[in-house]
């Protein structure tokens, strides 16, 4: 029987976590605060993440890193992208054996635009790790926390380790498909949050479906544009860590991203909009990311620069949409596009 | 000015119409009863098909093909698939010059499978046709007739054909991007709708958002699969006439095919559903369609197989989904698809 250290207690984690104990793994989850760690061994319940959800027995917190980690052949890694290289940094502290480390992170790096798999490249060292492993796709902890049916990818750059977790997730409600792109994959599930923003933008501004289905195709060829050109895999944006969560997320109202879009499109301004959520939304930070990226490596973003015009520059989110329908006349599929493919094929 | 005769006053030939008047168009519309000719040339108004839409003065209805096909420069057929060929032998009969051909229809012949376009060049000889282009994405026609930001694909093997189809339409609020892949776009149209029905059971069955992206992502790959062992370009589906009208339909409760899906992950017969709709359902014959291509070419369409095993073969949906979810483990980008990548680039 194996066992899976969890690092992160939120929704997320604690949701990986029930589908690693169904499947009879003994997880161990690192928690900070005692008073979760008492709930999660005692009531088997972690209300502020996942109300009414009874956890199985053989997951049990702890407040240290040393004894989550003790004897742990696999590493999940689940938080938010701007916590993950502090956490690193401790967690290394206490890691004295070799496992094979997997994330389920959606982000880049504040200020660097690093990859999560980046951050755990750099902060811990090679005789450490077995791999880096992501885990991502159209997932919504709750849902998966119910086992209601889920899809997900593992990808690594060696197909066996993908496999190797593919094997340690799968189950009748959870199917586990595995990629070799790694870096599409993280890349995919970082900028489908402007996608998101987009959407819901698009929604607060009164427009229909149409728009928003439009919006959201264009702006899947045009992350996966940016992505190919940082080194991923043009059919992985065609996958469960693109198209896949690119329609959980621009369809759901819980989105985070897609709710500050929403109220940005019925004209709040977005300082305003961040206080009122009190919480960080990837989808803003990401857009700046992609837009310096983009401008960086000349690759055509127009739904990404309208927004950078919009949330950055002050500019009105129905000129900006006024722009996007106005410009020249394209053919579906740009030859710079075709030149990426040809590259890989 | 150009001259544009309208074949079918429903709701999609009376958006379309509108736009094309918008443009400065002379439209001529065409229409079988007397009383919708007369509401359309005096009330302004097609108000059984798009209510409380006021129509553009320049577009006029007469009840005959002649007084419609006369001296049109295009000639666009918007009618259900299964009405399509017997209005095409009608109105050759009164064509006695060469225009551009266009249709904006999504689905295949009953029986014969067959793409419209493909009826298009059996039922008229080419001394009657400068060519055919297919006009499709995700629209619905009422958003349209309102004027809301729609985009669309416009696609005929000759690209100068399609940008003047793109020429016609374009203006502020309807986007049109150009492909030369007609098949693709064609079969992206039609078999998005057995998706559409699959999402439809997913909602009906009580799954959540996860299992409907699941579905809609797989459903993309497997019809993209087909596509392109029929002749497509893989990247069609990509597009806004595969990803894009994909997400409309799947999402939208207005959907037929959502609508029939639903119903029948509640657990009632298919007879039943369709009886109580009173209409066509494409998706269904979509997807004995789709299956049956599908077995002659030996193309893996695990989604469609359950779907036509539910529809046609008494299966219980649950079952189905517990089949799919329960298949041998699955790289997200099989061989075969790379395979029919490889072929392209």
């Amino acid at each position: 029987m194996s066992k899976v250290a969890v690092i992160g207690a939120g929704s997320w984690g604690t949701a990986l976590s029930i589908v690693l104990a169904d499947n009879g793994c003994e997880v161990a989850i690192y928690a900070r605060r005692q008073e979760q760690v008492d709930e999660i061994n005692h009531q088997h319940t972690n209300h502020r993440y996942l109300p009414d959800i009874t956890l199985p027995a053989n997951i049990v917190a702890y407040p240290s890193y040393r004894q989550v980690l003790e004897g742990a052949q696999y590493v999940l890694i689940a938080l938010p992208t701007a916590a993950i290289r502090t956490a690193l940094r401790e967690m290394v502290k206490e890691l004295d054996h070799c496992p094979l480390l997997i994330h389920s992170s959606k982000g880049l790096e504040p200020d660097t635009y690093k990859r999560v798999s980046e951050m755990i490249a750099e902060e811990v060292p090679e005789s450490k790790r077995r791999g880096i492993v992501v885990l991502s796709g159209p997932s919504h902890a709750e849902e998966v926390s119910r086992r209601s049916p889920t899809t997900v990818v593992v990808a690594a750059p060696e197909l066996k380790q993908a496999e190797e977790v593919q094997d340690l997730f799968i189950n009748q409600h959870f199917r586990v498909y595995t990629n070799t792109d790694m870096l599409g994959v993280e890349i995919g599930g970082a900028l489908k949050n402007i996608i998101a923003l987009g959407a819901g933008l698009s929604d607060g501004l009164g427009y229909g479906d149409n728009a928003k289905a439009a919006l959201m195709t264009r702006g899947l060829t045009e992350i996966a544009r940016l992505g190919v050109q940082m080194g991923a895999h043009p059919l992985t944006f065609a996958g469960l860590a693109g198209v896949g969560d690119l329609i959980v997320t621009c369809t759901s109202r819980h989105s985070r991203n897609w709710r500050c879009g929403y109220a940005i499109g019925q004209g709040k301004p977005l300082n305003e909009v961040l206080q009122s959520m009190g919480m960080v939304v990837e989808g803003v930070r990401t857009t700046k990311a992609a837009y310096q990226i983009a401008q960086d490596k000349k690759v055509e973003m127009p739904i990404t620069k309208e927004l950078y015009h919009v949330l950055f520059e002050g500019k009105s989110p129905r000129q900006a949409v006024d722009d996007l329908m106005g410009r020249g006349r394209t053919h579906e599929m740009e030859s710079r596009f075709f030149d990426d493919f040809n590259r890989y094929f």
